[in-house]
């Protein structure tokens, strides 16, 4: 099974790593950079796992749920 | 515009991160693991921005080209 955990920052919390990328790309050419967020996306190839399994990975394992979100995406 | 950079080492690369996360999935009750890539999501909001200055900034400020590999999705 192949599946996607994407972690992002929560909205409601201050992301500087996107605020430095945001600053960067205004001083890139980009004035109008309004808001970048940078989070993580992390590829699995898994056998015999079942989805609730795998939610319980992208939560206590590769997601910290204090500041972060994740979403997590079955392929096949 | 609304875009998505992802941002993932290349397949010939070793990913010691995704090698850890691998092994953790494993002792989590995940014999079946079989591999595990990390990168990078980065979200980006930027009016009166090009394709080619988001690929730009994509290459340049976003990921290092020797060991990552890169992929706009541009949402809108």
């Amino acid at each position: 099974m192949k599946a996607k955990v994407i972690v992002m920052p929560k909205r409601s919390i201050l992301d500087p790593q996107g605020v430095a990328v945001r600053d960067a790309m205004r001083h890139h050419g980009l004035p109008g950079a309004q808001s970048a967020r940078v989070g993580k996306m992390i590829e699995l190839e898994v056998g015999g796992a079942t989805e609730a399994q795998l939610h319980e990975i992208a939560r206590d394992l590769l997601s910290n749920p204090v500041v972060e979100d994740y979403e997590l995406v079955i392929e096949k």
